[in-house]
């Protein structure tokens, strides 16, 4: 895509905007409204904010991204762990409730927006790919056990405080006794019927003769029945006087179009947070956007998903929201319904708007308990410890990487969780590649081909040795291959010439060409020759511009076999080595 | 070697001691001794210690280090680097000159020798590694440059305070009407007579008839003649009623051995500092043993390295002395004068010892300005700019991380300078590997192997894309090769079959299978299968344990070659593939 159309994707389908888009995308919108009426109030109500900011921020930022965004089916708007991570960076500023709360979320989801947007136009969509996917799942997983233990105290209905899984449970173990036992069955009933809901509806419904889509479809509006019969329930028997915490009025309405107050010494203590939101909610979006688009074969372009979400994020801010990001679940459902184009998220945007103007009244009367049960059944979807499992068989480095990610964020927190895992899996890698897989190589009778000596039946020779290195040569491996390297010597004393096969060398830095300079001298003194064989283009280019080729007391050939054949002493007619 | 004796060096070489071993040890002892005399008094004035610490510090590490030392060569004692970061370090926690200052400089020793000790015992010398030479050079050079501007207060005679070269340097140039002559006349004098002495004094001696190895090494006796002259002048002109600052009263005789006090509030405050010390110590000392030591075809090894100068500075911090490592000027001389086994240190530890015990009232009138001439011309040597030109040329990289701990170190001082090269070289590798060099491939006619298409004459069919991608897949740049894969294909709408060649692929991580997995489906979507070649065993092993051979769409293949034959539908008898 060139020009200015790059980062208006609407004009491409836009102009290509059919019927069958309209009645696919209008299906596809009612569901995602239905779903996302409670969740966008519960997960407000998680980032500790009041219920109609959940609203707000479902409004405008989907209208934003339906603009900007290149995916047809992600569903953007307030996500679970993008909340969690609101409330543990604002509730450092300013009391949960209180207005510069409110104000710090909103300067929250500017900052983010503008990050982002920075990124995409800068090009740098690539950064989310050092978020190892150990690393997003311990993450993940992590942040949804601190989500439901967070959630408790409004099932149980007793207030406690504190921002660690460990201090929040023995609050609550200690708070036994102020149970509150009204909310609690409101919560209870909840979490049941959403429980059941999940793998009992749908067979229900099935039997009843409806087909397997509407039922799948169905199936998702088991919270909005919850927020129904709850809100009724709490009505007829008047909750509230017996203690049931409920939501209150919420203001009916659209929110103000408005320039957000830009308090800058609070903005540059909210950076830091706001550019790790920013990352998390990137790398779940475009997980989810990525994963949606491929069983289409369709294609999303990360840069300009920064810039989609950015968007979204700077008109949540603009219109009293609070950060977005697109949902897993939601993006899921949306894509089972059938959107085709991305405007189907501006007709849920529509929806929530109608909402907003028309059903806040018949809120007032909704549980807590309901939406935090709604947030906890939502949650348990992202729990995922087989990754523990799957990674522990895999690749022991990669199951380090969970689980220092799981217990940094546990413990930790959030932002810190993250961090401790990006940096794990990064000094993983690297201790992995300061002491590669060297292996003495022969050549495979009747073939040109070299391999292992342990693994194969390989012709090898007592004059010399063929050494293959499995790694770049950098200054953290480049000590271990020498001490490699004559150790295997000390064991050959037969050999009078060493050929290192460059296959996986993708380069030599400086400090591993020194030492291979020391070494070739070494070698020299014991009257052995130093062979390369089968450098690389852009490794031999570098190389070029030393005088290392003319020092080595060997030569660098093009292949391995033309190597052990001239050293050998055999004929070689085509012989064609880089140095002779 | 076996047992005991692996921990014991001295058992080794005593056994085999000889004549000719003595005859040779004396004579290097000899000039180590004259030229440490100097050089320890000086190096303890850098530290911020009184004069004698310099000389405890060069007595029983010596000989601690003759005992557990592999090289033969090593002149172990107070050096330039170290003692500056000793000096950056105790200056935070109590004022120069105090008794406090003096106590922390010992702790200091004794953490940094139980350090090393530790790293030996566990054999984790190879961390070292971590230190690439360009960030070594960086560091070092800028240090020189700090130790230098350090030194300008005792060359003017003026007292300016500030650890800093910029402060430094702008404290000075305020000062300049107060600069004090007298002082100043000493120091140039010793700093031209040095300089002279580096270029002209060998050719001097050469021309009344002196041999070649004898000139050159009474060429390093240019520092003791210069505390000589100056001493005797001083006292003549009796330069301290002039206002030049001597040495003044050094006590005479030798340390008390005794347990260091320990401190341990202090001691924590202290151990990261240590532990810096302890690793630019252990690298600059291997560096130049392993140099010397490959010169003569010696081998030194490094754990045991740690384990000796581990001794050396529990012994120091016994003996009253401050940090050591081993020197490299010292180390040259030693090995120029024909130092045979450890026991040269032992004897230049004697020699230092009869100082101590007879030559110090000759030492109260040496101007401490001699001393800030010697270290400016010894430091001289330490300073190589030219690593800024070599790895402009040789790689950018190189370049960013030695100009990054140059900077680092001259602005944040010695031990962030060091953290911020080692990070930085981190993360260059990391970058560089994020983003692989990826090639389309070729047979070469007539040969099995396959070359880049860009920089050979190679033969590709229509219907088979071979890539071959430079680097490990993991979680940095599986994106990155899956971009590059998927618009390969763009370009190239005939291809039926991918193939992807591993030579250089050591290790597929979890996160890289996983994005290899959604490949796969995606080009099976299109139609395309996807083949991998030359899968190496051991990454071959760990795919193994996964069902993703059997999900390929395409096979595993043992050769490059064998792939396109098979794919292209040419016979192959000898077929041969991992996968079926």
């Amino acid at each position: 895509m060139k020009g200015w159309k790059r980062y208006f994707p609407i004009a491409d389908w836009g102009a290509r905007y059919s019927r069958e888009h309209f009645g696919s995308d209008l299906l596809a919108a009612l569901i995602v409204t239905i779903m996302l009426i409670p969740q966008s109030l519960a997960y407000a109500l998680l980032a500790g904010l009041p219920a109609e900011v959940g609203l707000y921020a479902s409004m405008f930022p989907l209208a934003a991204y339906a603009l900007f965004g290149t995916s047809n089916t992600l569903a953007v708007g307030p996500v679970a762990v993008v909340s969690l991570m609101t409330a543990s960076t604002i509730s450092e500023f300013a009391a949960p409730g209180s207005s510069a709360y409110l104000q710090a979320a909103i300067l929250l989801a500017l900052l983010s927006g503008c990050f982002m947007l920075l990124l995409g136009v800068l090009r740098m969509g690539f950064l989310a790919s050092f978020l190892s996917h150990p690393v997003i799942a311990g993450f993940i997983t992590a942040s949804g056990l601190i989500i439901i233990v967070s959630q408790l105290k409004h099932l149980l209905g007793v207030t406690v405080n504190g921002d660690n899984v460990y201090i929040l449970i023995t609050e609550l173990a200690a708070k036994t006794p102020e149970f509150h036992l009204p909310t609690l069955y409101f919560g209870l009933g909840v979490l049941v019927f959403l429980l059941w809901a999940r793998s009992g509806l749908k067979p229900l419904l099935l039997k009843i003769g409806l087909s397997d889509s509407i039922a799948g479809l169905l199936t998702r509006t088991g919270p909005i029945i919850g927020v129904f019969a709850t809100s009724v329930l709490a009505y007829q028997i008047d909750a509230g006087a017996l203690g049931v915490r409920l939501i209150g009025e919420v203001p009916s309405g659209l929110p103000d179009w408005k320039l957000p107050e830009l308090e800058l010494s609070l903005a540059s203590k909210l950076l830091p947070a706001a550019a790790m939101i920013s990352l998390i909610g990137f790398v779940e979006s475009i997980a989810v956007a990525q994963t949606l688009a491929a069983k289409r074969g369709e294609k999303i372009r990360p840069d300009q998903e920064l810039i989609g979400l950015g968007s979204a994020n700077i008109s949540s801010a603009f219109s009293g929201g609070y950060p977005v990001a697109g949902g897993f679940a939601r993006s899921v459902v949306n894509f089972d319904a059938g959107a085709a184009t991305p405007a189907a998220g501006l007709f849920a945007a529509v929806g929530i708007a109608a909402t907003a103007l028309f059903l806040t009244p018949y809120l007032a009367y909704l549980p807590q308990a309901t939406l935090a049960a709604t947030i906890i059944v939502a949650v348990l979807s992202l729990l995922d410890f087989s990754v523990l499992k799957k990674t522990w068989h895999y690749n022991r480095f990669d199951f380090i990487a969970v689980t220092i990610t799981l217990l940094g964020t546990l413990v930790f927190g959030v932002e810190a969780g993250v961090f401790c895992g990006v940096i794990a899996s990064l000094i993983l890698h690297i201790y992995k590649s300061s002491r590669p897989h060297i292996a003495v190589v022969g050549k495979v009778a009747g073939t040109e081909h070299f391999r292992n000596v342990e693994r194969h039946g390989v012709v090898t020779h007592p004059e010399i040795l063929s050494v293959r290195v499995d790694e770049s040569l950098y200054f953290a491996n480049i000590s271990y291959f020498e001490d490699r390297l004559l150790a295997l010597l000390d064991e050959r004393p037969s050999v009078q010439h060493v050929i290192v096969l460059c296959t996986a060398v993708n380069e030599i830095d400086l400090t591993a060409l020194e030492v291979l300079e020391m070494l070739n001298e070494t070698l020299y003194n014991r009257g052995i020759s130093l062979n390369l064989s089968e450098v690389k283009g852009p490794v031999m280019d570098t190389l070029s511009k030393t005088d290392f080729p003319q020092q080595l007391t060997g030569k660098i050939f093009l292949s391995q076999h033309q190597a052990v054949t001239q050293l050998g002493g055999y004929s070689y007619t085509d012989a064609e080595t880089y140095v002779i």
